[in-house]
């Protein structure tokens, strides 16, 4: 059929027929009536942004440095805040210097653009089963293929990567979410870490290490990222401003070796010139002027109790055979339910017990994984996680 | 050479060979030198910035709508903006309804944006002679190929542009910037403008309009804009705020039919999510509760009085071969020097001399054009023009 708008004899680049709206974003609009309980999206609890904070840096930024704080600036981004990211990292133990930072607008963009750096049409990218949704879409956009690679508790099973990397000699990438995955919550086993870097490292592969949760670490040691253990610098990190301070600034950063991250430069420079001069002076201010560590300490708090509270309604409220995981920080956990279960129409009997999730089948590259779920406890009351698990809990006794 | 840290076997995708530094960004490096006098970015006056409103309209939004001005919203855009661009084109002669509006992070994104919906490798884009270099550079990114149009006082040259649509079946796109060309300065004529819309449908192709300037006329009639003339919903407009608020904050919109529309939205989802939603509620607020014409109107008496002062003083100080263009709005002017002189070496004597401007060679498709160059006006005091075009002059009378 004719899209309209578009002359009959023209027609769109071959990438669009890969390109189509993420399957979350459309479900966030259903689920956004308010009188459902939502675990479906993935944001940030709102009511511990530091607007009061913001507000005094942002203040600060226009009365010290107004004209210049909205004007054009470096495509790298602004020196103050890559300093502040180098800070972030080295914080988890990943060291790198400022010129190894390129500010981007969100970690979504990052994607974007390790696609456009890396992947002709039918390369082939390896990620975990499942993945982020939307580092799925943003692959895509450049015709990818992928390879998934299967998880346990300790995410992506390393002989299984070997076999993948063995079998595909177009792979270019490995991507993974290390710590508190998304859509799963699980975390990749500090020796598993090794293995990963030396397998790309021997088969010539890029891996991209997306690691937006990593500060929300509720419990247990933090396992040296996947950066710092890199071989040949064949690591390419992403971090985000999102989780640990607001996603409306639109503010995430990509490190990697000097020569790399040039060609991303160049990159950015024709996909948007740089990002907002205001929220990176802002952020770079605020990170100046406030404790951060003692803000994360309290958005950690919460989810926390959050996460325990969400875990415990389960246990009491779901049938036992269905199994959840216990994240050790972040956002999320997963429930995978018996396998006759298709939890795309189990939505729409919860949503007529005003009662919302994310169904877990657009988080996997193939069919076939229906009966699985993605529960997000960051963004509810005390009040919500009881009453909306007690709702769900219903509509899984009836499966 | 082996790029560090990419591995041996691994190789970027085929289109970063055409993927390089903007020449405009490498040399605004050189001149951004606190002694030298540039007319060589293409920076808005930052001094008019309006600092004080935007921080009230900021305060206002922060205590008003604190925690959902830093939280993710729609990728579409934040309706009440939508409405208030909706106004901006209406205000120029282009009626549009809100959900013919995508906000973006910037034209540039939306030129990024254009060519990742429409070109494959090989397809052609119709330009003018010269063209925005960062346009050229986001096409180039999707391996296009250029065929220009040249122009005169009046723009495009609608008969050269009919006879390249005949030659070229694989046009999809015709990108122009009627209104003060970014680098020329002119403005294509009404009846062109018809002719432009009207080849376009008849060869099934796309109108991209980029108009950041139009609202910056210092005299003279506002022609009809494409997008009011389109036919079958050929035209595809790009508008900004960076040049009629501020760029720091990376705010601009494409208007498309809804059904087109669609597809941007899909590629900005995967691209970047959303604009930053404190951003784009900020400008909303500040639209709301100040008046953006006359704020508009101090901007064009400024630039007004500073493109006559210095095409006053080039009319003094250029020797009389030199050509340049008086524009009617906008940014630039653009100098045609005698063939033999190549402006790149030019720029090296005159930066010896503290004084820079953008040679011209970059803003063409193909080589042969180093006997020009962009002059911009909006962003130097009168006494820099004064002693600037002076400096030059003595540069130029030794040509």
């Amino acid at each position: 059929m004719k899209t309209r708008g578009v002359p009959m004899n023209n027609t769109f680049a071959s990438r669009m027929r890969h390109i189509r709206s993420s399957a979350i974003r459309e479900l966030l609009k259903l689920t956004e009536r308010p009188d459902i309980i939502s675990f479906a999206g993935g944001l940030p609890a709102p009511e511990l942004f530091p607007v009061e904070d913001m507000k005094t840096a942002a203040i600060d930024v226009l009365n010290g440095d107004g004209p210049a704080s909205l004007q054009y600036s470096t495509t790298e981004g602004f020196l103050p805040l890559r300093k502040e990211i180098v800070k972030r990292m080295a914080k988890i133990g990943a060291h790198v210097s400022p010129d190894e930072v390129l500010v981007v607008s969100g970690s979504q963009q990052a994607l974007d653009f390790c696609g456009k750096v890396f992947l002709d049409p039918g390369d082939v990218v390896i990620v975990e089963r499942p993945s982020y949704l939307g580092a799925i879409n943003a692959f895509r956009a450049y015709e990818a293929r992928f390879v998934d690679i299967p998880m346990d508790d300790d995410g992506m099973i390393v002989e299984e990567l070997e076999l993948a990397l063995k079998r595909n000699p177009r792979a270019k990438l490995i991507y993974t979410i290390p710590d508190f995955q998304n859509p799963t919550g699980r975390t990749l086993a500090a020796t598993r870490r090794k293995r990963v870097v030396e397998l790309a490292a021997e088969y010539g592969v890029h891996v991209i290490e997306d690691n937006p949760y990593g500060e929300l670490r509720f419990e247990g040691a933090i396992p040296a990222p996947l950066k710092s253990l890199e071989i040949d610098h064949n690591v390419i990190y992403l971090g985000s401003f999102s989780k640990i301070f607001c996603p409306g600034f639109r503010l995430g950063w990509i490190s990697a070796h000097p020569d790399l991250l040039q060609k991303f430069v160049f990159v950015k420079q024709s996909a948007d010139l740089q990002s907002s001069t205001f929220s990176q002076k802002v952020t770079a201010r605020y990170f100046e002027m406030f404790d951060i560590e003692k803000h994360i300490s309290r958005i950690v708090t919460t989810y926390r109790r959050r996460r325990d509270l969400m875990l415990g309604e389960i246990e009491k409220q779901f049938p036992s055979c269905i199994k959840v995981t216990r994240s050790q920080g972040g956002l999320f956990t997963w429930a995978e339910l018996p396998q006759h279960v298709d939890t795309q129409q189990l939505l729409q009997e919860s949503v007529k017990r005003q009662v919302a999730f994310v169904p877990g089948g657009p988080f996997f590259v193939d069919p076939g994984f229906d009966n699985t779920m993605r529960l997000n406890y960051s963004n509810s009351t005390d009040e919500q996680i009881v009453e909306g698990i007690r709702r769900l809990g219903q509509v899984l006794r009836g499966i």
